[in-house]
């Protein structure tokens, strides 16, 4: 039997390796540990074709939109991006450039006789994570392998109506549920800033791919740091969105049907804050509950987000900050990009006031609980899942009382609280309590890229008391060297289904901290 | 021990008993079967203390609001009548006048302090469920007798906040899970109407207390029909809401935990769909999301009422109609009831259009096995649970299709759809299956009063094929004489948290049926 399995493995990788053409294969792969470069001078894409590639979404969309760029030279420069950001560092579970070559030509033919986009992402490439249904979805199991999707996620469905070129499904972990990428079809995806990282994951392959700019938009899913912390190695944008949101509906999964007691949610990596804020807003223009029961009839509310920019140019936000949740103390890098962010925005004349964590051990105890639910050993029985959800609800709710009281003591809204994504700036193992909790909470969270880690400056922690054993773990892992030039990110967490507002505080924190928010429309080269 | 049980249920009743003071009580109590009209000749209250328990809801708070009306005169006139109300039907698990007159005096203090009124219900007597904490919740469980609440409910607390005056807490049968209002502690609760019939349940307290007009305005809770049936039983309106829109934290419940496969959902009862949508709007102002995780932050949407008023003054609305879901065929008054609602909409040109029912039996069938699942002999393991909440999911999302294609079938929108609340007018027993698939879909209900059953006209069905044993049943205990003069009603169903929308479509029917919708701000007698 074990052959067979190995077999499927393999007639998988073969498979895959054929849909990358010839003429946009490497000749000589790199022995760099950092390959993010490598595009650039790989004599695969021109000129023009790289510039596209180094566009942002919002850019891309204008430019389709306009008709100065063409939705089939958009869709080639990014497959061959994505063929060498494959070759380099194993992020892809799925490559069907043909396809996407016939929807870039039906749009075109779409705009020709129209004279406008067919919607808001009109010919924009958008790679999604190997969990979102069209063509094969392993998710990382060799025995999904050879089971071709009959429909559409309900998310592909939208992202298609509205104008989305599918190119590409990125790699996972086997379950989706841990923050490494790796499973025994494909092996393990390596991070293109120093392929000794992890990439992150579960959506991992989304990261190395969007940070190769193999993909300029991508689709990930979170339950528990799933698209957080892959953003957050990669240097990316990510946001974590409230459950009912965003639609999920008909996608694979681990655990099916245990989304109601944590929520798995979908949502955008990018490059941007603004690109995050792009995808949101396409997709609520599609009406996706009208598709999806647990999606919530909220369309896209810019008037919070209006609320957040008058704020800015009057007195100012008012964001909490916490960086140790009294269990893990985090890595000297994350712990310095805290203060890169307050720093940031007390420039921008905004309030950052403490944070304190209201009993995130318990919060991680009950999502532990939830987790080891249907061990197969000893699954848990009705009664203790309706206490866990019981217990979690009234957590949920005290969180909330303590929300209500710092904004009683402050007599103002507090409008965001920044934290680390992780205890680690990027790499190796390690336990995600600064992501999980937002999931059991449901509150948003927005990735938001502050720095890389310095071995000349991030040295290891003076740390005199070690508050429990996984911090004692985490100390002593940490290597100054080992970690240089990881990106380091922190966590913008708003209240649940707070998205506009969310992502307006995120994008003044990446705009205090000298971050391009602004979109500009005009490619550098002649077009 | 069963002398225990006993005895405790004999203390509660002597000290519910203790609560009407000597000259709230009857001389003598009549034999009619129907007590509905017995307020107004009992001696008990004031020519003007009858008149403002006859005002509805929106009349007292704009009264008032005003200062026309005090809020200790108001809250004196429904504790007169709400004694009443439990001598005759025994609707009343708690009852504490002399708490609503303090807190009635500190409101009118706040008045004559600050010229103006705390919030929306300010002085507005409302009646609770005896679910709902604060004071002493049971439930109807004998286990549960002498535990005081520590802690008010969400709701509760919010109302408190909005001006309303607490003042009884309303009978339930034990569990709250039954369409019945019986326990082993007060027995059971009659329909003022017809003492012979069921008041319905769970909130049958409610439904019975508002009948009698000792309460204006109710708090009930659905799970399966529970503010529905009652509602629809007693001839009053109540909305059932979707599942996050009204606050249901802090509440007591049977099975706990359970609210992630079928949401039960708090919501208001009341004398006319214009009180129901003052209930959620004066809920909603207190931004019940900062106070329980489960609440979507979604204010009072004005702009979806309109919308529905815009249609009905152009076009006309265009609405879905079933009286049969193909496994019980309802009684002929209720069948009858379907045909004046579509009449009446017809007048008021609206069109009317069938509406199919979508596999109701595969729906109810996932009910069922939901409401089994803690059985206490062989409960469901965790992993049937999630397989019951995926194909809850499933048949949800078709149920989104069906819509979506009946729109474009027609070519519009498909405002609400209505149908039987229950396969009865009142009266004995029988499946609710017409109410609680609304559960399962988490769609609005809002219940509309479209008349009563008449012996003369209401004869049996004639039905040669009897669809399944259930229907059988159903047929044969349907009786012209017993049912006679019941009340009839319908539901009006949304999609998910379509509250504004529902509601303006309700009152839209109300209008049509010639119930007067409209405000009335003058008393009839001089004040």
């Amino acid at each position: 039997m074990s052959s067979n399995w190995e077999q499927l493995a393999a007639d998988k990788r073969k498979r895959l390796a054929k849909t990358i053409p010839q003429q946009w294969r490497i000749r000589e792969v790199p022995g760099n540990d950092s390959v993010i470069d490598y595009p650039r001078t790989a004599g695969i894409l021109s000129k023009r074709e790289l510039e596209i590639t180094e566009l942002c979404a919002s850019q891309l969309v204008s430019n389709l939109a306009s008709n100065s760029l063409s939705a089939v030279e958009v869709t080639l420069a990014f497959c061959k991006r994505t063929a060498i950001a494959q070759q380099l560092t194993n992020c892809v579970h799925e490559f069907f450039p043909e396809a996407a070559f016939s929807q870039a030509k039906e749009l075109e033919e779409y705009f020709a006789k129209h004279g406008k986009p067919v919607g808001p992402l009109h010919g924009l490439p958008v790679s999604l994570k190997n969990q979102l249904r069209g063509y094969e979805t392993s998710m990382g199991y060799i025995s999904w392998l050879g089971k071709y999707d009959k429909e559409d996620s309900v998310m592909t469905h939208l992202l298609r109506k509205a104008g989305a070129i599918f190119y590409v499904k990125t790699s996972v972990p086997q379950t989706v549920l841990v923050c490494e990428t790796v499973n025994n079809i494909i092996g393990t995806t390596t991070n293109p800033r120093n392929r000794n990282w992890s990439c992150g994951g579960s959506s991992g392959g989304e990261g190395a791919l969007l940070a190769m700019r193999g993909s300029v938009l991508g689709v990930g899913t979170d339950s528990g740091g799933s698209i957080r912390v892959p953003a957050a190695f990669n240097s990316m944008y990510g946001l974590r969105s409230s459950h009912g949101r965003l639609p999920y509906a008909k996608m694979a999964n681990s655990m099916e049907g245990q989304e109601t007691t944590v929520h798995s949610v979908v949502g955008p990596m990018g490059h941007s804050v603004e690109n995050l804020r792009l995808f949101v807003q396409a997709v609520l223009e599609q009406e996706p509950w009208k598709f999806d029961s647990k999606v919530i009839p909220m369309p896209w509310r810019q008037s919070e987000a209006d609320m957040v920019r008058a704020k800015i140019q009057t007195g100012g936000l008012t964001i909490g900050v916490f960086n140790f949740d009294c269990n893990v103390l985090p890595h000297p890098p994350v712990l310095r990009g805290i203060g890169i962010a307050v720093a940031a925005l007390n420039r921008n004349g905004h309030k950052v006031v403490p944070w304190k964590p209201y009993k995130h051990n318990h919060g991680c105890e009950l999502m532990n609980r939830v987790w080891a639910a249907d061990a197969s050993t000893d699954p848990i029985g009705i009664k203790e899942l309706w206490e866990i959800q019981t217990e979690r609800w009234a957590y949920q709710n005290e969180y909330l009382e303590k929300w209500r009281e710092a904004e009683d003591q402050l007599g103002t809204v507090l409008d965001a609280i920044i934290a680390p994504v992780a205890p680690a700036a990027a790499v190796r193992h390690g336990r995600f309590g600064y992501s999980f909790l937002i999931n059991l909470l449901d509150f948003i969270s927005v990735v938001v890229l502050v720095g890389f880690a310095e071995a000349g400056i991030d040295r290891r922690n003076q740390v005199y008391v070690l508050v429990s054993e996984l911090d004692k773990a985490m100390q002593e892992e940490y290597d100054p060297q080992a970690y240089h030039g990881a990106p380091v990110a922190v966590q913008v967490i708003g209240r649940r289904l707070s998205e506009e507002k969310t992502l307006a505080v995120a994008k003044e924190l990446a705009n205090s901290l000298g971050r391009k928010e602004a979109v500009s429309l005009v490619l550098n080269s002649r077009l």
